[in-house]
């Protein structure tokens, strides 16, 4: 086994789907916790948790879940963030270090200033950039975040100490992580994350109403399939990020819009030059990316 | 090995690509044919498909080519098909059957009605719905088609005997084949194919153009690989299908826009209700259509 400069005598996670779930296996694996410590709103589902053997023990109540843990993690949907800070701030021990999964990261920093009081400096936003289109603990796997990036956002009131422990529960899990500003962080995953899905989602829709006419999806090939996987990600956690992120994510999709429709007047116009050089470009980038 | 009803003593494949080349490897494979033979405007090409075992032999000019040939494949860019249907016109046998491959219909039926004289009645258009974004016939296998779709798209004036026998051909090479009005065929592959297409090119393109100034693609995730792998496909290809099947393409493409202009509003507006309806609707089609 590896030695980890990261460990925790209680871990509590707060939230345990297919990522608070992932996260506790992998540091299962790493061996670096005594003790981990669900908590969410589900009792049938925290008690699969713990069948599973993802969480040692429950409990409902936050602010319970949270007393005498050295760490806490915050992976519920990011509409939930606010209550869950509410809740559970007052159970909080004097030297925890608390973090965040949120896809978007403006919009958990700002209550995070309003809610957690003298503890804003033990938290640490964060954002492991892994997931699949399924959800719940059952889709959970230690492997999720191997060399995948977990970026933090540490914000000025951050204690680094308290940055630097929370690096090290990622690097124990297997990622590589970097730090990142929080307004830059909203504006790259609006672009390679937020959007594609909002394209993905609204395309598939477009597609449902046209097929009760015809059948289109019936000749759906390979391609179609992997561009519309996102379209089967999780609707209400989605919504979330869509509206949490809301300026980051309008502000790229007008560069979208925009730059979609000059292609389109290239297409009308028959300018094939046009056409071949964006999507020449794209498959440069694409490759290149990609490789 | 499988008896086929289908069976070639010359089969003349023009273009002898990705599509081309697995056509022949397939074709071998059910032992079918007793020659094949390539045709292309690269020689070094061409070469490299005889040395790869796919054709037996290769001519540069396609009148020549398709001399003593019972079949005929068109395997070319549907730009090159004019080109390639008024050369090889000349050469074409009394017995033959002519098909294509082009990814819209429309625009080839046209052509072949204005270039294929007496031998209108022995073109059956057709469509396999397979592909990678890889192109070449380095590329090429011969499981390329299995159990995937060929679409055939027969007009007024095709020999019915004649689509039996490229029906069958398809079925030879592993395809399942359905026929569908010329029109119908356009539409459909606008909406599954062309334009997610155009949307994954025009997003890396978009994002192209401010990665120059963020490192926006250092945190894509492998949602965003799969969704824009089709985004790494041919771009001359792809811009002579934009071009070639753009009425279609335009129509589904403003029904794209008007509910993505929607669907921004209500994100606007901050109507989660409305936002996570079209996400959910899009997420059960996609489950349904892709389980």
């Amino acid at each position: 086994m590896t030695t980890h400069s990261f460990s925790s005598k209680r871990l509590t996670i707060i939230g345990v789907g297919l990522i608070g779930g992932s996260l506790a296996r992998a540091l299962r694996r790493a061996g670096v916790c005594d003790e981990i410590v669900g908590c969410g709103r589900d009792e049938v589902h925290l008690q699969k948790a713990v069948e599973l053997g993802v969480i040692d023990r429950y409990e409902i109540d936050s602010a319970t879940a949270v007393s005498g843990a050295d760490v806490v993690v915050l992976a519920v949907p990011l509409r939930a963030m606010v209550t869950v800070l509410a809740e559970m701030v007052a159970g909080l021990a004097m030297d925890v270090v608390i973090t965040d999964v949120g896809s978007a990261k403006g919009c958990v920093v700002e209550e995070a200033r309003s809610l957690l009081g003298e503890h804003l400096s033990d938290f640490v936003p964060g954002h492991p950039i892994a997931g699949t289109e399924q959800s719940g603990v059952e889709a959970s796997f230690a492997e999720l975040f191997d060399h995948r990036s977990v970026i933090l956002t540490p914000i000025e009131e951050t204690d680094s100490d308290k940055c630097a422990r929370i690096r090290a529960m990622w690097e124990a899990a297997g990622a590589n992580v970097t730090e990142m500003a929080v307004l830059h962080h909203d504006e790259v995953l609006a672009a390679t994350s937020h959007l594609p899905h909002l394209l993905a989602f609204s395309l598939v829709n477009t597609l449902a109403s046209l097929d009760e006419r015809k059948e289109v999806f019936d000749y759906a090939a390979g391609g179609f399939r992997d561009f519309t996987r996102i379209a089967s990600s999780d609707p209400v956690m989605w919504r979330d990020i869509c509206m949490e992120n809301r300026d980051a994510l309008l502000e790229i999709l007008q560069h979208f819009n925009n730059d979609l429709k000059q292609l389109e007047e290239a297409v009308r116009d028959n300018d094939g030059e046009a056409v071949v050089n964006v999507f020449s470009r794209a498959k440069t980038t694409r490759d290149r990316i990609c490789s």
